[in-house]
């Protein structure tokens, strides 16, 4: 397997507004909001380099991020890794045993295909695989891209 | 200010050796570690594209790393920002109302430059300013790299 980058690290916070200071201060911007009706989960991506943080904010207060933020409070949530191709990466890693929550890729933020290793086998970090640009149809989540 | 790149992504783990596996898993390899004594911490780095990770594992019960991992548990303990200038990073920061936990930049892994920004400015991450290649003396860290 070939992991590519990192393509993003997800920031759960309890309103993206009131997050951006400290990330315009640092004369980063956003370059995109997308909401994600599935995971009830609104996202603002701020590109940095090859990579991008990504900060998550709840749609609903049943929603993951909302549970996330009431148990840990805010904070990095996850970090996506980039593979080539993520059928790949999710059989080698069952093959050596590691603990998958999805054994099939999904659709997440931005289009690309997701999958999510369980957080036991990463000693608590939640790891997501990551696969873009191979499959651009099938998301139900909206990306709005500001070109400026 | 210009925030180049995540330089990296740093993560409390209690054995370097026990969190491994998942790592190497994924096809990443350690490409050096490095005993910060002023810290009371070993790291591993990892890279991934223009970013790495850094396992973080404490060298004593009484660590920084050692303390974190017992009130928040295994998991990211801070996100690294590479910037090309420090001390204006700092004081652009400040200027603002950023509050920090370095007002002066003080000496990391591998040589770096490094600074805090206090997690409460942050919701919760813990930021690092890294600035890196300017100043190579100084460090009393001991890095050990693989070549291979």
């Amino acid at each position: 397997m070939k992991v590519i980058s990192i393509d993003h690290i997800g920031i759960a916070v309890k309103s993206i507004e009131e997050s951006l200071k400290i990330y315009k201060s640092l004369g980063l911007a956003i370059h995109g909001t997308e909401e994600v009706e599935e995971q009830k989960v609104r996202t603002a991506f701020l590109p940095i380099g090859e990579t991008e943080i990504e900060l998550l904010e709840s749609t609903s207060p049943d929603g993951p991020i909302a549970k996330y933020i009431e148990s840990k409070k805010e904070g990095v949530q996850h970090i996506a890794l980039g593979v080539e191709n993520i059928e790949e990466a999710i059989a080698e890693l069952k093959a050596v045993g590691i603990r998958m929550i999805d054994e099939k890729p999904r659709y997440g933020a931005g289009g690309a295909r997701i999958a999510f290793i369980h957080p036991s086998a990463a000693h608590g970090v939640l790891l997501e695989l990551c696969e873009r640009n191979r499959h651009e149809t099938g998301s139900n989540s909206k990306r709005n891209v500001n070109d400026d």
